[in-house]
């Protein structure tokens, strides 16, 4: 998991780099005096990329309190005690300049907690990857989710449409009646079966971000733009740390236990707008992808 | 308490006007179903002032369960059962566009619930004045804090102290070790005298706000300034959101229990900015500011 975890960084560094074509990620290697640490690798500023971040942990020790108190307050059957915990995980938040082109997540993490008897008292595996446009291209929305549908596929038919709804379930923003964005797949505690089983599912879909995202990045990363899509983006962009403050559990849980703030809080882009009650114009194309938000589709 | 809430949004709505010198505020009138309703106003995007919101609202109804559980876990004695609430107040937030010009925030409220067969079973006040610069200007300070100091002085000269320690308390943003602002007073659940003593210290701060804040714009809306003040002023909003977003009672809870949003987040500022990892240039203005928001001072 660890390797495929810092495979998956490579891999994506190496696409955004390429296709940003002028600058580099750069490198902070932190670690965490209870035990582990990780690799934060951000790109800010770019030719096309305002703000990419992609990172790698490896966290271990004494299990947090507040962490049980989570996982309990999630149905996960925690006995009572000092635990020792293990985690490993992927996250990346990418954000194009563009504002035609999407914002894009991912994080894969692997989660385990063992007795001081050194007996395994509870694994998961959670990830997903999911896609945020400004703006509706359906042949991009279809593309993604048909390479997610793919990967899904070749470990179990249903895990597509399940975990799809659970990513449309999580990415909502309530107070604002709307999806983030179009969705993808999303999935957490999942321990149904043969860890080595999940493992290679969770490891195909990590490798599945890039030719998920790779052709919409080409062919949006360049298009001509007005003012109007750039204020469209900043207002969206708005949402996105709505979402990410008031809801997303590893940031708000990372926050309140004491993670890395700069490391958590790279996922917010470089810059948002709020508008007092901004609505789109009706018929316009700002105005379709609201439309879609409030009422999501399936794509694949 | 109505007609002081009423008085308040009118004179800080005629300071704002008259110090823009440009633009008016735009004015909505909303209802909820339950009960009662509140009347917004907002100026975007004027001459001097990139956002000002001042809402004043009254609502009442059947108490929601929320709000009830809220105000047992604040350790406020609320019998079980079904009871109504009424609640009144004025909330402005205040977004100049030129960075050397300081972000204000005031709150003052008052709230009682009342059994069915309509006994008072609690009540209180509660509010707040404070002062978010981006650049300190020290005499801001000690003039902001003095008015509040001597509002709070005609009332009871313990105020002031416990107050403006509330203040620092309430708004520190934890996962970045900082103070949103230079603080001011801060008060909840103030219910330990006689209701009209504290209506009339309520009242005597929300007069405050006028005089505390007047000369501070008069003197800094106009200042020349430079790229670089713009830049830490949008990274300094973007702490602005984070505290709002992840922290403020009033902001989340009001979210989940399904206030009304864009009343809400009308404290947002127009715009913010996230930098990984920005840290300013030892010994420049920008890190003074930064110091004393890691260790808040007196000023009064």
């Amino acid at each position: 998991m660890e390797e495929m975890v810092a495979r998956t960084q490579d891999e994506v560094c190496a696409l955004i780099e390429d296709l940003d074509g002028g600058h580099r990620f750069r490198e902070d290697l932190w670690s965490r005096s209870e035990g582990g640490g990780g690799r934060t690798r951000v790109l800010e500023n770019g030719r096309r990329f305002e703000k990419a971040g992609v990172n790698v942990s490896t966290v271990s020790g004494p299990m947090p309190e507040a962490i049980a108190r989570a996982a309990r307050g999630r149905g996960i059957a925690l006995p009572e005690g000092e635990h020792h915990f293990w985690a490993t995980g992927v996250s990346l938040v990418l954000h194009p300049s563009n504002p035609l082109a999407p914002t894009v997540h991912a994080n894969y993490r692997y989660f385990e907690m063992e007795s001081n008897t050194g007996d395994r008292l509870a694994w998961w595996f959670g990830g997903g990857t999911d896609l945020t446009p400004n703006y509706l291209f359906a042949e991009d929305a279809r593309h993604f989710h048909g390479v997610l549908k793919e990967r899904c596929d070749r470990h179990d038919r249903s895990f597509y449409p399940r975990f799809k709804k659970d990513c449309d379930d999580y990415f909502r923003i309530p107070h604002r009646g709307e999806a983030r964005g179009l969705g993808g797949i999303f999935f957490d505690n999942l321990n149904d079966r043969d860890p080595e089983l999940l493992f290679a599912f969770s490891a195909d879909c990590a490798a599945g971000i890039v030719p998920a995202i790779e052709p919409i990045y080409r062919a949006r990363l360049d298009l001509p733009f007005a003012e109007r899509h750039r204020r469209w983006q900043q207002l969206r962009r708005g949402r996105y740390v709505e979402f990410n403050l008031v809801y997303d559990r590893g940031t708000t849980f990372g926050l309140r236990t004491g993670g890395r703030t700069e490391s958590i809080l790279m996922s917010l882009p470089l810059t948002a707008r709020w508008e007092y009650d901004h609505e789109p114009e009706a018929g316009s194309p700002e105005a379709e992808l609201l439309e879609i938000l409030r009422h999501p589709r399936d794509w694949a």
